[in-house]
């Protein structure tokens, strides 16, 4: 078995916290947040020593209508500079890009005209070719770049070597091991994320992990995977994001022994923002539904809308899930 | 590195469910549960495979006035038999004994007299010779026995070895694992697990863990112990338990692969009972205030009282915490 990467005591400097609130948040209120909340969040993640923040997706415009979106459905270059100005900190700033729904050769500027440091590309597995050719665009551009192969769980492991051999193959600088069902556990989380690295390690590339909730493991299987030498950390305030959420950032801050990170700020942009946002009544979080859909390993879309409906029918719910494997 | 015993998809035969909602639970509402609720519980637990249902604690009636709490908190011999009359099923029944807090040398009936089959005698490790004593009377009256320790994330580890020697020379089937703060990571409750299962395996005895989810980590915390070796598995509907709560045991009956444990019955009783519950009031679960208690490795009561009282300036809160380290 591959030897753990440090101990709970040590400070890990190849460790990057990315905070993803705004771009995986915003899947739960079409992504409407204020300009306040933004800055605000902006603000905090500076002081706390996240390395990254996503703002949001680079959707494209011909696909997706503006005016049914907030602003960071499409991340314009303009909307950033509003909130960061030249962002003259250590923080970099990350957008995504999603294969398939994004103009990407005409919607972004050449990092020398832009205040973006780097791209994330989504994808499914079967859409890696896809994926490199964007990332080869970006990289191109001058950004750092991403690759986050999206439903890992549901991938067969052919699948996934034969996807990182393209992806070390290419220009992509981190690659993200996704667990978009939640339906991993600690145990094939380490496994996989070791079968990253590995295949990472050998081109001097980095691996990321970005978990979801599903069965209360978004966290667990963070540091787990962090544990074997994961150093990209994807994590939101309270873990607002798509279903059962995200990994928590003030369990990520708060595990992380590099001085550099620190926990207040961030409880201090919770009570004062997150909290108000759950009382406006924007739902996220683990329930029972989406630790069905994770139990079952399979996309929430389901229990989301269960969840929208206000039913609290978990029985019928779960038998109608059996119906359709 | 100790080799994990099985894999993901490995029935474990040695694995134990111990269903403790009543007891930790009743922590929660002082044990006030209806007949009909604990009554439904143990149909539900007989129907989903769970070994032992734990019913409550066996407190002293010198220390605690019956008339301050529910009948869980005394165990009596009749309102256990009135709920489960013989107990004609495959499942075992488990009370708690405190040190200190228990008339263990008149309380209990000889095991022939008696419906309970296991007493699981809960101590702080400076107790361990008392628990020894306890676990003795208990041995000789015929009873399965464990012996819980608990708030082992604040001893150090000569104690631990110290415990465990005193007790692997004792009659104790079971010892136990217990995260009473939540402070451990899956990393470090691993360590420790395989540290109480190496001395226990010597002398055929087994080893439980008892989580709490003070940092989201109950479940996963289970699951990474007993991939190594860790067999008595503690769980609550819907993690009900004191302050974060424990690992859920929908979650836990979802994860393991015995087709003898089956989750949709538990399912049916959170939808009729745990749900109202929690309309009514009763409160528990993971919040940000025992996320600071477990990430300072602190008892919770501090955080209970900041529940009780519906605070939500967390900011104030953790300086406090910090002011009394």
């Amino acid at each position: 078995m591959a030897p753990r990467k440090g101990n709970l005591m040590s400070v890990r400097d190849d460790v990057r916290v990315v905070d993803a609130t705004v771009r995986d948040g915003g899947l739960c209120n079409d992504f409407r947040f204020t300009d306040e909340f933004v800055r605000e969040l902006y603000k905090t993640n500076v002081k706390s020593g996240v390395d990254y923040m996503e703002f949001g997706y680079k959707a494209s415009r011909d696909m997706f209508n503006e005016s049914d979106f907030g602003k960071w459905k499409f991340c314009k270059e303009e909307d950033i500079r509003a909130i960061v100005g030249e962002n003259i900190s250590d923080m970099k700033i990350a957008v995504m890009a999603d294969v398939g729904r994004c103009n990407y050769k005409e919607d972004f500027l050449p990092k020398s005209e832009s205040v973006i440091d780097m791209v994330r590309v989504a994808c499914y597995i079967h859409q890696i070719p896809a994926a490199i050719a964007m990332i080869e665009h970006f990289h191109n551009l001058g950004y750092e770049t991403t690759c986050n192969i999206m439903a890992v769980s549901q991938a067969n492991f052919n699948q996934v070597e034969e996807a990182l051999l393209l992806l070390t193959a290419s220009p992509v600088d981190v690659i993200y091991l996704v667990d978009s069902y939640g339906s991993l556990y600690p145990e094939n989380a380490a496994e996989l994320a070791k079968t990253y690295i590995k295949a990472a390690d050998e081109v001097g590339k980095k691996v990321g992990f970005h978990a979801h909730n599903n069965q209360n493991l978004a966290f667990a299987n963070t540091i787990e995977t962090m544990s074997y030498g994961v150093s990209y950390l994807d994590a939101t305030a309270m873990g607002m994001g798509r279903g059962a959420g995200n990994c928590a950032m003030e369990l990520l801050l708060g595990f992380l022994k590099n001085p550099r990170y620190s926990l207040y700020s961030l409880l201090s942009f919770i009570e004062k923002y997150m909290i108000p946002l759950k009382e406006q009544g924007v739902v996220w979080g683990f329930d029972l539904q989406y630790m069905f859909t994770g139990q079952l390993n399979r996309h929430p879309r389901a229990a989301m809308s269960f969840t929208a409906e206000h039913r609290h029918d978990y029985c019928e719910f779960y038998k109608s899930l059996l119906d359709n494997f």
